[in-house]
């Protein structure tokens, strides 16, 4: 067995060199409240990804991209082993947070670089080579659905659908990514999947935790409609005559709302959500024709989410009649509660024990990246705290204590599945 | 006294020029739904005042601007003496039809064609002179509020205020103006003010009438306002811990439709109407940190008004703690149930009995130009059908006999007018 590490200056690995790239990170598409604004395929994601493949090499990774973006920087440690990935994402929400998916690529390149580093110092035989992960489009906001490069790798999406899909403007994903040059023909021999994330909720701080180790995720049932009226005039047309598109989809909000309190239980939380409601003609005198709107709902039980997804359904029909509209049903994307791998998180708990940090189990009401990769290799996922549990805000918050823990925890347990502890060599 | 009427070849002036003109107004921002597009200080709407600025001069009228863009086709008929007026506005909604606005600055300047024709062939003598106005911004899609251009020439908004007023792009009424070339320093000496347009409503039809002689406007009040929540994420923020703008704004719409219901009694209605709604930043997976809207309540009493307004703010007041969210209400336009002047309504019976016409009395739920107008000067409202009522639509229709009657009422009632039957001489 050959280990190779490249020659090169050494660069910082540590908690400084941390906090300094974290710092230069967030500068890419910086906005006046603090956030950041780095759409996926915009010229920020862009630049984004072009200091995030500098960095890489400059550790001497070979960056690669696959046919929908996804960016791979590659530490080649047993020449033709598979890979232990570990990743997540540098597009953000419009408005977005620093920390939201960019902590676990930098968490994921330090652990990496810390790997190769030791490695170089002399210590065990690694059996598998590193790749470190930027999803392309996790946050969906720019381009539906959300965690679309994840789902294209893991084969829940084609990667030609995918490339023909338009965001509001016409550009489809394919002129996004060639305008941003980050697109290729790379494909990676996965063997597990790492990532570490921070939480988005508030769980962790509220039960004085460092590290969730995550055993499921929720689960979701995620539709779009478009409620069908008539435009018409909003000052001479009387209420009988009237069908308000506004009118049937703000009773689907409020629906869905109801639905959440009603359906939750001390057991089983559902957490419904409206996050996306276009109106058309949306001009002051007229009543609108058309609504374009997403529901989510989410449960952690199976049969509690059933229940609420069947009240949605009525009280749909209901509005098609109070509010004399049409609702169409459109695209849906729907996941089941599903478990991580259960030798992962044990594996995560003793390297957080051995490095005394404090930890719990949580689950993950977000979809993320791992979502998508724990389907299809044995994969383990971690949460850092959230400040008061504020996400998807410019004040997004995580501190630099619990960033630094979980790039050492992150670090000790690539350390230990390289060497073989979670997966084998096949 | 002397007839000035410019010497030129005789256009058509008759039921099949009326109709040509017509269809070849109808062509200036064209959908393909069969309405037009022609939003305030667009290029469509510059080429659609250049063809009538033609139409106009082709007859002999004068064509002048106004500071704020309201277009003056002036036919002198008594040098130094005021003016009648008639008009109505040739912009439009978004996808909106041809007649609204559009017929009634088509119909008035054949009913002066005719009347200067009339004249021209030795009628009686007139004591006014003539001017047909196509008023600047009516609809307020593009710019706000509407029935701008009346509202500064009756005092009611400063041109100063007017001109600095911006789209959703942050282009000013100014700079639209200017770059469709429409802008100058006219001002109107103005005795009267008769206005005809399509009623947007249904109760011609259902009567089978052909005439409608407006008696009032609705009283209306008119609301903007922003909800505010904060920006989170829709998987990973617990209900509680949520300010969901959307949810704040959609129990608004829904309040709105449930006072209308609630507070129309069999003698006065109340309507009331959400007609443009815009959420913040409106990503599939964020939590509405905002969302502005605009509510509209409209009634034929003043007491019943002020109880629907009432009961509004009282709900408005729970929902911000239902929805844990921050109700600002913003501009505000209200107007009161206002009469027209009744021997204008007497004077227009009379034309339109003479010359067989059915006709009755209606209020108008709509505003228009006329709204502000009647507070200035002696004015005089009248309605042709619509069929079905649909308006703010492409499907909108008013048939080529009716349209044709109210040319036909309206070049009567203009010959009386001028006459001196409406308003005397200074």
């Amino acid at each position: 067995m050959t280990i190779t590490t490249r020659q090169q200056a050494p660069l910082g690995s540590g908690a400084g060199a941390f906090l300094a790239d974290f710092h230069s990170m967030s500068t890419f598409g910086a906005t006046a409240g603090g956030g950041v604004d780095r759409q996926a395929g915009t010229a920020e994601d862009g630049q984004t990804r072009n200091w995030f493949r500098g960095l890489a090499e400059g550790h001497g990774f070979e960056v690669r991209y696959d046919a929908v973006g996804n960016q791979f920087a590659l530490l080649e440690l047993v020449p033709g082993a598979p890979y232990i990935a570990m990743g997540s994402h540098l597009d953000s929400q419009p408005l977005g947070g620093r920390f939201d998916g960019a902590y676990g690529v930098l968490a994921a390149v330090h652990a990496a670089i810390r790997l190769q580093q030791r490695l170089a110092a002399g210590g065990s035989a690694p059996q598998f080579n590193v790749a470190v992960v930027n999803w392309f489009n996790e946050e969906g906001c720019r381009f539906k659905p959300s965690m679309m490069g994840s789902a294209v790798f893991t084969g829940k999406l084609s990667a030609e659908h995918v490339l023909e899909t338009v965001d509001p403007r016409g550009t489809s994903v394919r002129e996004a990514l060639e305008s941003i040059g980050t697109i290729g023909d790379f494909s990676l021999d996965l063997a597990a999947y790492l990532e570490i994330h921070i939480e988005q909720g508030r769980s962790l701080e509220d039960a004085g935790l460092t590290i969730g180790l995550v055993e499921s995720t929720w689960g979701a049932n995620k539709y779009e409609f478009t409620v069908h009226g008539e435009q018409a005039h909003t000052g001479a047309t009387i209420i009988a005559d009237r069908h308000d598109a506004l009118l049937g989809a703000s009773a689907l909000v409020v629906a869905a709302r109801e639905i959440a309190d009603g359906f939750s239980t001390e057991e089983h939380a559902v957490i419904t959500s409206c996050g996306e409601f276009t109106v058309y003609p949306n001009s002051p005198v007229v009543v609108a024709s058309r609504v374009e709107l997403l529901v989510d709902l989410r449960s952690t039980d199976a049969e509690v989410l059933a229940a609420a997804d069947a009240e949605l359904h009525r009280r749909i029909a209901a509005i098609q009649q109070s509010a004399a509209v049409r609702i169409e049903q459109g695209a849906q994307h729907v996941w089941g509660a599903k478990a991580y791998d259960k030798a992962g998180m044990s594996l995560a708990a003793e390297c957080a024990a051995d490095l005394g940090l404090s930890y719990g189990t949580v689950r993950t009401l977000a979809g993320h990246d791992s979502t998508n990769l724990k389907d299809l290799v044995p994969t383990i996922m971690l949460f850092v705290p959230s400040v008061e549990g504020i996400s998807h805000n410019e004040k997004e918050l995580t501190s630099d204590d619990d960033m630094l823990a979980g790039v050492d925890l992150l670090t000790e347990l690539l350390g230990r599945v390289v060497e073989g502890a979670f997966v084998a060599v096949p």
